[in-house]
């Protein structure tokens, strides 16, 4: 028997990563390797994954505090039967381990902090120079985004000003991708990126597949076969990072595959994913069904549902999932419609997420110096709504609950959204009224609102980022059916935008 | 070898009947008879059913004309090995077939013939006073409603005035219901609507269950195995009528079953119908996954979808199939706000749905003089809204194409939907304003705008009934990516509920 090594020590929701040798096989993505994770009586089987010359290496994140086991099989002697041991300790501060789905239509760390997604986008980040890599990682940080969606594979096609120094794969002698010769070191660039945005505390929302290559490489023109080993090898690479998120695709549907072709890539990344981070795919035109089971979270692009009240609540219903709009349009300064939005106008569709309950994306697409755009290639924001996104998203952490909901969706004309009876925020759109007469909306689930509960007034300028509190609280003296009202009128600045934030005080 | 019996002779989309004699057993509805139809290579099996005192009945509807065989089995000796010919002749002049979904959104009668739903409700129907039940159906025949949505089941609880004469099955001796005692006249009773409704060129949103039983009959709380046999019995029974329509509930999540259940019991009506009719299922707070396969199109419940623009048409993007919203409030007087719309409002609404690319349905709630309601127990239309439904229904009718989808989903701020290239629908609101100039959104789907197409405009006054051609064509001068343009100004009659129909010409 074996001298029995020291445990490694790893804190809970951290990466445990093992590296093995073994003599370089022809095709090393054949080779497969798994991995045993044993805590109590509960199994957990990891796929290992090959990272160059004769490197096989194993990631897992326990979820579990305690001594684990391991074990490894494979078909390659050499990679065999390696015994081990980790002790998971309790994490580290500001550690609160991998976002999940919670109360239905929200998100919340393992450790229950809740989540609240304010996203940005820089698809063609990792395929930029060095120096402009670490600038838009500051600048995303910088500005307070907690999730940037970005492409594994290179961008092609318009707007693209750089071209990429590495390709993922060697090609072989007729040209073609070989999806077997793992370019690593282009792998090891994703690895950094992911844990530097974990570093930041910024989800890493990673778009496996796009149909931005516009023939430039032809990345997005392999065969289902060869989806699935690169799938493979990423998700083995990736999900022990507790920030992954996985998005099958930006416009998926400009892909032209057929729908069963996209389940089946869903269902490869479901069954490698030992830790299971959400997974979504993002539309163009043709909404992929999020109804389905793999599908943890709805991505939309759909810039439309948020210009306006009453839209976005309606995703809620039919998927009864988390709604995250990854595509409101852009703010910038370029002819297309999509891309020059004001800073005004999409702080204000932010706003009218929040209200119906659902989440949004942010992304700039300013003509940049090399001539591509923000939104492809980084770099520091130039635009307004940054700051007012990073002031809602306080705001949102401030919620005392699992998140907003709308609170009566057969009649939301009052864009308030809540938990019932202890927090409701209305938004009172781009130019608020002068006053506004206290008046809550019941809905139809939930705690109801009763003849005397009494509440506090916060006015929330959403463009200045003040908070103000009214003065005194307000007592409820009729409660009907839909609504409830207290006999008291507040005075706004009228034109800003605001939004009210409610609170039970009594 | 007998003689052969001359053929039956049925119109296509027709009925054709047989009834059998069989000694009547101990549990009628355990024998199975199946009949196999065969029209050259093709074979169609359908169900029978048993129809009380040792009669049982096939019902068949031929889609094809020429010579059907048909052929019984059934392990009850006396129904089984029967045969015969049908010989199916051309239809008759109005007969254009069942209803089938047509051009992803829309619907269209077999023959191709496009069928726009404009339905209204009268749950409880079937289970009134011969003289109201008739006073109903020239009622909705009358007002041009072409879709009527009842329940199988009697409605219980508030706003029931009449309590039925018949109940579907008799009680056992422990008091409660036996699916195998069918009360022939009960069903009987539905056929004979579904032909009343037949022969006035309606169809029968037949709805299968509904929670509205408020423990007055139990017949909410069948089985699961109960529940079945009642729904291969109704879809054997009806299913031969070409406008039979399946609901498979109203408010299906306020009966409190698992989601399963209820995909199972689709899978019974769509197993036992041998015709095929549209199968959908309407909600209360949760809707159900109207993505699975077994859905033909979405039934739903919301008022608010189209108390604006821009919502409904969401809902397409979600499903891909037809939307009809079957419940979006009702016209009348009583104080719940889902039963006090006004006639302009519901009008409103209507239009709304239209140009969303959506079909709505109608329904009233004033309170009768039996201290029921329109929407219960039906007689003659009291709102001010069915003359103009029947107007709706006419310009839906006169559409040049299989239905009106948004053309700019991405930013319908003209709230026009249409065939593009052909004609354009486009909803002013319920007060106009005093001029349009002549402008129209180009889509990213169909034929393209070019400079040079020439159109005339029709102005449509939703509430007065009127078309008013406007004189002269208008020829497109600007087109660009998201919009065309004519250089023209159209006087309106401003403040009145408006919507232009403009079809190119040239």
């Amino acid at each position: 028997m074996a001298a029995q090594p020291s445990d490694d020590e790893v804190e809970r929701w951290g990466v445990f990563e093992r590296r093995f040798s073994a003599p370089e096989p022809e095709r090393p993505l054949d080779t497969v390797l798994t991995v045993e994770f044993r805590h109590g009586e509960r199994v957990v089987s990891a796929p290992g994954f090959h990272d160059g010359a004769g490197e096989y290496v194993i990631r897992f994140s326990p979820d579990a505090e305690g001594t684990w086991s391991y074990l490894t099989r494979s078909a390659e002697p050499a990679l065999d039967g390696h015994e081990g041991r980790l002790r998971c300790v309790p994490p580290a501060a500001g550690n609160h381990g991998p976002v999940r789905v919670a109360g239905t239509y929200h998100f919340a760390h393992a450790d229950g902090t809740p989540y609240r997604p304010v996203g940005t986008t820089v698809y063609n980040w990792l395929h930029q120079p060095e120096e402009r890599y670490r600038a838009t990682l500051e600048a995303v940080a910088g500005a307070g985004f907690n999730k940037l969606r970005f492409l594994v594979f290179p961008q092609g096609g318009g707007h693209v000003a750089h071209r990429p120094d590495r390709f993922p794969f060697a090609r072989d002698a007729d040209g073609r991708w070989d999806v077997g010769a793992v370019d690593v070191a282009y792998f090891q660039a994703l690895d950094r990126a992911v844990a530097d945005l974990l570093a930041t505390g910024i989800e890493a929302d990673v778009i496996l597949l796009h149909p931005y290559d516009q023939g430039d490489y032809g990345l997005d023109a392999l065969s289902e076969e060869e989806d699935a080993a690169y799938l493979r090898h990423v998700v083995a690479r990736l999900s022990a990072y507790r920030n992954v998120w996985w998005s099958m695709a930006n416009e998926y549907d400009q892909m032209e595959r057929p729908e069963d072709r996209w389940d089946r890539a869903f269902q490869v990344v479901r069954d490698h994913d030992a830790h299971e981070r959400p997974r979504s795919i993002h539309n163009w035109i043709d909404i992929y069904d999020h109804n389905k089971p793999w599908v943890t979270h709805v991505s939309l692009q759909n810039g439309f549902a948020v210009a306006d009240f009453g839209r976005a609540l309606l995703y809620r219903d039919v998927y009864r999932k988390p709604i995250v709009l990854d595509e409101i349009k852009y703010e910038g300064d370029i002819p297309e419609r999509w891309g020059h939005l004001s800073g005004p106008e999409l702080v204000h569709r932010f706003w009218v997420a929040t209200v119906s309950g659902t989440y949004a994306s942010h992304g700039e697409s300013f003509l940049t110096e090399s001539g591509s755009l923000s939104i492809v290639e980084g770099g520091a924001f130039r635009g307004e709504s940054p700051p007012r996104l990073a002031f809602l998203r306080r705001i949102l952490e401030e919620v005392r609950g699992v998140g907003l909901d709308p609170i009566d969706k057969w009649d939301d004309t009052t864009h308030t959204a809540g938990v019932p009876r202890v927090e409701y925020l209305r938004y009172l759109g781009p130019s608020a009224p002068a006053r506004w007469r206290f008046a809550l909306p019941q809905g139809v689930t939930g705690e109801r609102l009763v003849v005397g509960d009494r509440f506090a007034v916060d006015v929330i300028d959403t463009w200045e980022m003040s908070v103000e509190t009214v003065p005194g609280t307000f007592t409820l003296t009729t409660v009907e059916r839909n609504g409830a009202r207290a006999d008291a009128t507040i005075e706004l600045p009228a034109g800003r935008p605001l939004a009210l934030r409610i609170r039970r005080v009594g």
